[in-house]
């Protein structure tokens, strides 16, 4: 039984983390963290809470948080680094699912995030938390940067091809669709059920930050530079991401499906479909999994690679849980067994 | 004022067309058939019609659409091509909102529907009632093939890069999003609420009865043959098309903002947004409109052009009382000023 | 041709206003005012309105209202009641969409509404807007109190039993269940698509501020005093309101659904439906319209009333425009013949 | 570990005892039996049991299920009645999830249900499943009715009222707004996203079959026959069924909120909330869980109570589940710790 902590848990991904570490036999959640709502009951702000967590939010305070043995940040970026190095002296091992520590150059994260990095000499110390690339580093991690739900859902569904260097890198398009949860929990009219319903619109198309994330991983695989176009679409659901992956095949491969259902048929949480399927979000909704297909139509030179997540649990506080497993030796799928609720 | 007949109205694309020429001043409505609901009143199935259109639907019979100046065919595919050679002989005038006239080639008629065409020596008379492309043609067209739904939104997108040879045709990729009453009104378990709200998934990727549409019409305006990966996605909303459509330049090319904006400058129901703008299907509901931003990312060598329509309206039922008020002679926007609702 | 200005226009009920007014024959908007975004183009909060509306909002000043023959405040309450007085003075004609003048006893708007009431005195003068009942009233009104959403269609469904003296008056009830938009158009969580969807509750049980004005109102109809059980409920919709409505029935009444059909023959946006029918809110989306059903379960002492509007036009701006053309002598149904769009 | 069947798993009451049952520890899954899906895979029907189960459907043949300890009929109405005897006669306990054996009289099941009753003689032998209301009886039971979604919803909330002779059972009256999911998994028009969504309506305002099923068990615990209007209503949501029940207190009481924690202080699925609250169904959204609310508006003498539950869960699937887990002896709770999922 591990002590857990919690740092700005009033958000969307803060209220999942709780509703999955709250059934998680290894974990005891011993205080989660709020400013503005300290002294509030948790299940005040999030109803479904109510008698399975009997926590106040309380303030972010060191001394309570550096008993814990991992602490996750769920907080806006900007925060974790703030607290980060204070912690881990402490001893205490670091999850954070904001933005902090996933661009490993200082100026890229400057330059996309507008602020300077607080603790730049943590960078190259933190692990990218993909356990289907970089499991072994996460296991022995003190400080882990939990990748974004665009990112995960993206390089899961074109990983296989970049590390076969079978698609020309100077063209990959990821058309991705997100929930409006991925917009968070925050009082912007945008969001609003009035605006978000019956409409459908992209957005950042001139560079959405989680690009940079996605092109510094990719390179990370490719032989070749990867240049990618990204385009996020807001799309009227609450949960789920679908990213649509296009590029163009350089040889000629001998069997897609294959190569997809071999590269992830070890991974408890990567799900490759039969040939010809087209998954749904819904399939994975509240489930720690990402579906994968893989297509190209009429036998062209286009392959197409469609890839669904939800995005706050394999997008955000599943593979937090499924990253804490990984650190703690525990057995990677606990907590996590949780079936997608349908319909 | 003229007679029309709508053959096969109990769809959406019906109700959408029974909506806008109850108030068309030039219009009066002498028919509406379905087999199926013959003798029950419209406003039975269409209770937003009560009190506005007083007719039955009675059988598709010859003599009584024969008296028609203009009758469209909101039928499902293979249905028109029954009809229309008795109806233009009795000098009706007749838009089929169907596929039926679509394709040029009646081999790859029946290679994408299935069914030998029944009367593919109307196929070369047939007008493409894209009125931004044919304008004149149809002025003067006995027999409009109404656009479908998808290729409206991609063609409109695509047109000013493809007319001026901009970009390699080699690899253009149209990543679709629909509401689902483009799967129209029949009772099939996909379409129903619980399968198809909070969900969002790619279908048809291996090849969408539009593509060979798109791919035929882009060819009639492009100097290099055009290699189209088109991708529809089904999304939980009701109306509305968004395309989201991606290219390589092939020049640098000076303002592709003024490039679109010259080319459309004249169209009524085109509007190309201002530089950075991300239009939301939202805006175009219930209109007769296509909203258009294009974009390049970072500058670099990707075009991305964002087309969003409402499938009933541009993509059906308003282009087709578009068409037939350029073949009477109507003014083009007459009955078709409605505003979108918002929200 | 009237010039019209609109006070407070950056709402859901604003941007419903001039959706309407944009196409309403007899109107030229003058102007419309918003303190926060004076400067901004209407379309740039509304993208419905690009292409319709050119105007910019501009800050609200006497000036420029008072060369108006009608001015409508879509403002929240409390700010008519400072503006009303020197507009009327100037010869305005004014119609407020908020509650300031709807309540005509000061105490009891001080004690709903939590402020002192600026100009009691124009209590007495306002007419409350509800044209199926006060007609002839509005024609000379200079100062019209339009009714709230849940009033309109609680009190459409009960009149013709109240006024009839029908039923028991002392336990009638009315479960209402509203779209967000009645909520409006601000930044507040519960109004976020991700709290809204997928989710109903009940709010305001102990007491909602419509339930003193559907009092007021139906006691001036009724011959003994009402006593109303009203529950309002958010549910996950855009638009409509859906009344259910509950009484005893004293007497054994012959015909409840003649007594409906004859008492709103003659009104333009009423529907009393056939026997037996269950309304939708979908049927009246975008239309100034209530459509009614009279129910009698099992032949038993109960009746049923189900009332449904387009909250945002039969419940606001449809409304006030209705209103305004009885003001100005402007047949009653003039810009308002939009058919609901479904689906 | 005991083996179950499930008759008729095509569902979404079938997916939803699926999705439990697969993680229930001491519960294996013999057969899952469908005539209509007979060899195939339960994953092609339902993507979120992929990985999860690996049943296929099969034909239903009693050889299989009367090897099984307890077996769930998921059937239409009239299918378990056909089934029952031979199982009980094998020794296998059975839950029907349909209404075959709700009502006591068969003569008000021929009224209600169309049909002639199977097999009377087992009317009186089945016990209700409530299990806040007949615990006891259904730990020793052999065949049990599982209750329906609005019965449970409505009698969870009226109970405490009705025991303690507080209201006046002459007027009763329980709007009840239930989530699509509802009407089943079926292809029907009216259940076609484009017809549910953005909308609301009451339907069976005449009769609903609902209704005598909560008559007969409420007058059990009255000591005055109850006479109850019940109306339901379709609302655009999955999940979720939101009971709003109106009352007249006949004495004055000291303390309704007092009353209804204590008599379901003991009870794991009953959660009575803060006095003051509304519950949203969201905040029960997968979970097996009543949240209930009262209200006793401006002190009068009118009581509200607001019942929320999850239809497919304690409405139907996890309810039964309970059900099973007291006659098999297994603690009540096991296997349906589940946490509601928000957003």
């Amino acid at each position: 039984m591990i002590q857990v902590g919690i740092v700005g848990g009033t958000g969307y991904t803060g209220v999942e983390l709780l509703r999955l570490l709250a059934r998680h036999p290894e974990v005891s959640i011993r205080a989660i963290t709020s400013r503005g709502e300290a002294g509030k009951s948790v299940s005040d702000l999030f109803p479904n809470l109510r008698k399975n967590v009997d926590l106040c939010f309380s303030d972010p305070k060191v001394e309570t948080l550096s008993g814990c043995d991992v602490v996750f940040f769920a907080t806006p970026n900007g925060t974790a680094m703030g607290m980060a190095r204070v912690l881990l002296t402490s001893g205490v091992r670091v999850i954070d699912l904001a933005a902090d520590f996933r661009l490993t150059d200082p100026n890229q994260w400057h330059h996309w995030y507008g602020i300077e990095h607080a603790c730049p000499e943590l960078l190259t110390e933190a692990v990218y938390g993909l356990p289907e690339v970089n499991r072994e580093a996460i296991r022995s991690a003190r400080l882990v940067a939990n990748p974004g739900c665009y990112p995960t859902a993206v390089q899961l569904g074109f990983l296989p091809l970049i590390e076969q260097g079978l698609v020309d890198t100077n063209f990959l398009v990821a058309d991705a669709k997100s929930g409006v949860s991925g917009a968070g929990r925050k009082a912007a009219l945008g969001s609003l059920f009035c605006e978000a319903t019956e409409s459908l619109k992209a957005y950042a198309v001139p560079g959405h930050r989680h690009l940079p994330e996605i092109v510094q991983e990719l390179n990370k695989r490719s032989q070749k530079p990867v240049r990618l176009t990204f385009v996020p679409h807001l799309t009227p659901m609450v949960r789920g991401i679908h990213a649509t992956l296009y590029a163009i095949l350089q040889d000629d491969v001998a069997d897609l499906q294959s190569l997809y259902e071999s590269h992830y048929a070890s991974e408890p949480f990567v799900d490759v479909m039969p040939a010809g399927a087209h998954p749904g979000t819904s399939s994975v909704r509240g489930a720690n999994l990402c579906r994968i297909a893989v297509h190209r139509p009429q036998g062209g030179d286009a392959v197409v690679v469609l890839s669904v997540i939800d995005n706050l649990v394999k997008g955000a506080a599943g593979q937090a849980i499924q990253n804490m497993n990984l650190m703690c030796g525990f057995p990677e799928t606990l907590g996590l067994e949780g079936i997608a609720l349908l319909p």
